[in-house]
């Protein structure tokens, strides 16, 4: 066999590229920090729970909008529903001892209940009371948004205790005309074109369902905010489910072509395998969570689409089919501490939530840097001897890390058709040495951006 | 995770759906005793035996046509035979005993024998028998269409005993012009498009190869005429195979393109495992019947189209391509009893009969029910809880069986290009569920039918 | 089941279809001979080497054009390089003993290496001294095309006992503006369109790499030249790898949509299993290739497409996009012979030759021979008793292997977009005995060929 030159071909490293031993980004949030601070904030779908978390976001992320969308406007099939504030709840013995305490875990009121005061019977009281007979230290989370209703959640154990003949109830909460409020960040690209980072905020006190979500956008977008711009803009939005996702969409529905990429995040604190759901219809940002995850030394599963879940199940519903994925570690209700007291700050670990950070940002950085290009002259392989692109690749620097064998991957596969994902894959290489194969090229002239 | 209220999923049964077990459609008509009518008659291509099977079904199917189509005929590449029509056939020794008599089995003389009458010593004889050494005591079934000739089928063992020199032989037989005789049944759709199911009507006395198809036709027919009418028609052909497809293709030409999927129907009546061969292109049909059979609790395996076969042959062919797949329990020519007098009407049983019988019902009803819609307004999921649908599957019977995830699906995927059984199959849900989920969304006017 | 008539299905034959034991054609010319006569010649890139194998080549096939390109022709990237020659090259030992001398082994010199003459300490030779320390008898085989430099390779063994202080040193050789020459050969074909069957002849004494596609693609040549015209022709081109493909592709750019398929021989002479590289697009060749080793009762292995090789890299880039696959046993790079001494004539056998030789006439005649046919008239299966083809199948002469089943399966599938490969792809039989059941069919004006 006949090469350009004479050289030991380098070794195509099909192993895994483990971001975390890369020394690359990290984040300049400190997450858990941000995590802990938001925890105790009652947030529900509407609220000043809501508020004072995006607040608490926009201390750390000064150019992040927060809206609000008054009660009963129309949002596709639904209306905003009216707000829900709650100061103080709680259950007493006739002779006044506090046995339960909204000011303790914000998870003993069921989320939208309405106002309550009065003395009621253990039996009265008990259809308003959820536990967890399993779990019986455990406080469930339960909420109540559609039907006007209230209710306590305790732990099983205390539940059991409890045989007076009646309590004093009371909860203090308004259910009125307001506004739902919701949180947008947007970090413009060189591009029409942007990705889209979406997590709710809507859960009270639970660290990975919906916190550890918001502290890696968060640090997401802060870290964003300091890079030069990219080819994509990313859009990251803090709202409440379903509702909240709903009414971002009916207010930007003739912009929504710009959102190429998306991705829901949720339960990604805990140091559990990841899980990705793919797209209704398949997209490049499945393709691009899989390459990275594959290459990240972590272990993952790929999951078929479903429409049951988060967010996703919006912006993949049929008139509106955005190729928005979701990524998790632990999935929904298939973990014990799954919408309990236990989904505590001891439950999500810094680690875990670094380890995400370093991966969706990775996917980020692959969408944003996923060009197809074609050969300028494609009729045969080019002369790399005479242009120094073997000198490149001998020299790290230079080369970025791109192996000659890298090279004629990009020289044959750039055919204006196939991304550099596609060359990533189709040649079972991490896409940074193909994303540098390809700077080597563009260096030399050699290939030329295709616009879709 | 947030939900449109407070509930618990329903799960979602991937597990076997048992039609014998729920009581569905059962047939009116006893096809075992239908069968043991049919059996002893003389069928053939063509002649008085198919004429008497066909007024034997019109007893139960009055609308049932009986069409005669004349002797050299030209149908395509083929011409309408002559017809052929047996009266007595003997194998007697010198002294007048019979040995063979085509009165106690028409089995006993080679389908399209000439006539002849006379002496042959066991020598010349030998040239005209047919015998199968390894089942000694069956008859074998032979046929002489194309080629001008006689014979006899006996056990093997009873020609061992025949050691005479020579013996009286007599076949009272006419071959002469005269038709080819076929049935055709129209259950009339509310469009112009039909299913068609067509039975061969060409084996004398056996009982799966081709009775077992006949009369499970029959129930069909007689179950859908009794029927409200569905979005296809459903024509039932009763034919001699090949030529009779062959002629009925050549009659009907023109009107073929209404048939939008077909069965064959061969061997259904012993209780083995279901076998379904596949169309030539593949189509929604043998989606169709993969789907009913893999939740129908019954063993089956799904067998690669090959040429040879029955007359998905003939409506399979490169200028016809309709798409006609067969429906088989036992496979042709692999199972000990075919083509012999094995194949009698203790081999078949009413209970093999029965599964055939809903099985393809259940195939019929599935096509018939297989719209494709689109949601009325796509963006975003509606609000379910303000319309009652939680409460309409909450209660059965409102529900129709769907659970609230089948509701999602729907809601989901009905984008105008998936049909519902593609929906059922990428949710690995059964039709039915998938079907009564998308009855709840057309009540409520969340989707609407997509005319192709 | 009803039959067009009385007989048994042959049974089809999904077995092995051993070409080696089919008595077969066999190649007229004597390739271990030529392999032995060419070894010695000291090719390169460029000069009197490569011209004396192109002149004992056309000795075989008086009809081998031999062509010449001048040195510093532009061919699309590059150039075309200086001519080489070398006349002698020693290594001796002060008082003259010679220890290394290129007349006895050419690879004891590095390609292009630039003349040299004086006296070297040990030190300074070491610096263009290659030896293999992990095998100590072999001597390496290197070359310095684009970088001027000189070398010399020997055995490790030797090189470890040259101690002595000094050596004198000596190679006659020189780099200066001539041509490129390469060989080519056209069978001409009954269209427009053709086969290219492509071999490098740029290695010295390698017998393996290079030597064993040269003579497989000779007696290929005499082979087709001996034999009527096919419907596609058939170019052989012997050229240095990458430049010479390169210097081909640009000569005869506005020519090369007739190259429907190619393949390009390496490797072929040692007697492990058969390598078939993909093309980077998937190809008919692919298919081909696949189906005769498939049928060959071969060991083999289908690799997929990657941008390291041979010329199928410069055939495949993106502006050229010609379908050409790379045919081998060994695989370059993974054998301990490749690129040294050890890969002679001791290391190729003829029977290897003959199985390499025989399975690329197969898929070369599959190629002309894989036309695509419509039925003339498609409307069901036509009458085959009428017309003889039972006779033709029973008489093994009148059908060429064909059974019945293959005449099935042709007259089912002949649909004007599926070609005779595709069809034996589908019913798992060999080629051969497909096109001959098309035979029938076209002798019974039952097919007609589809012109793309």
């Amino acid at each position: 066999m006949m090469l350009d030159g004479v050289f030991k071909m380098a070794d195509n490293d099909h192993g895994a590229d483990n971001g975390a031993d890369r020394g690359g980004a990290a984040p300049s949030l400190d997450m858990m920090a941000l995590l802990r601070n938001l925890f105790p904030l009652p947030r529900s779908l509407t609220g000043d729970g809501v508020r004072a978390t995006l607040t608490a976001l926009k201390a750390d992320l000064p150019s992040l909008e927060i809206r609000e969308v008054s009660t009963g406007t129309r949002v596709f099939d639904w209306e905003v529903p009216r707000e829900w504030n709650i100061r103080a709840a709680t259950i007493k013995t006739l002779d006044g001892r506090v046995l339960v305490d909204f000011a303790d875990n914000n998870l003993h009121v069921v989320g939208y209940s309405i106002p309550v005061s009065g003395t009621f019977s253990r039996e009265e009281l008990a259809r308003h009371i959820h536990t967890l007979p399993d779990q019986p230290d455990a406080i469930p989370y339960r909420t109540s948004y559609y039907a006007e209703n209230w209710g306590f959640c305790l732990p099983h154990s205390l539940w059991q205790e409890m045989q007076d003949e009646s309590y004093l109830v009371e909860i203090d909460s308004t259910l009125a005309d307001g506004a739902l409020t919701y949180g947008e960040l947007f970090v413009p690209g060189d591009s029409n074109e942007e990705i889209l980072i979406s997590v709710h905020i809507c859960h009270p006190s639970l660290a990975n369902d919906n916190l550890s979500g918001i502290v890696v956008a968060a640090a997401l977008a802060q870290h964003y905010l300091s890079q030069p711009s990219g080819r994509l803009g990313i859009r990251f939005l803090f709202l409440p489910a379903t509702i909240g996702a709903i009414t971002w969409l009916a207010e930007n529905e003739d912009e929504l072509h710009r959102v190429v990429h998306g991705l829901v995040l949720t339960c990604i604190g805990d140091e559990g395998p990841f899980h990705y759901k793919r797209t209704v219809e398949g997209a490049v940002v499945d393709l691009a969570v899989e390459h990275v995850l594959a290459h990240s030394g972590h272990a993952f599963e790929m999951m078929e689409f479903s429409p049951y879940g988060y967010d996703e199940r919006q912006y993949g519903s049929p008139g509106i089919a955005l190729a928005v994925g979701c990524l998790m570690r632990a999935v929904h209700g298939t973990f014990p501490e799954y919408h309990t007291s236990l989904d505590n700050c001891d439950f999500v670990t810094g680690t875990a939530l670094a380890q995400s950070f370093r991966v969706i940002l990775e996917v980020i950085d692959l969408l944003r840097n996923n060009v197809t290009y074609r050969r300028v002259d494609g009729r045969g392989e080019p002369q790399l001897g005479r242009r120094g692109l073997y000198r490149a690749i001998a020299g790290q620097k230079e080369g970025g890390g791109a192996s000659q064998m890298d090279l004629l991957w990009v020289l044959n596969q750039c055919d204006g058709q196939r991304s550099l994902l596609d060359i990533a894959e189709r040649s079972r290489t991490p896409f940074s040495r193909i994303r540098a194969a390809a700077d080597l090229c563009l260096d030399a002239e050699l290939i030329t951006e295709v616009r879709s």
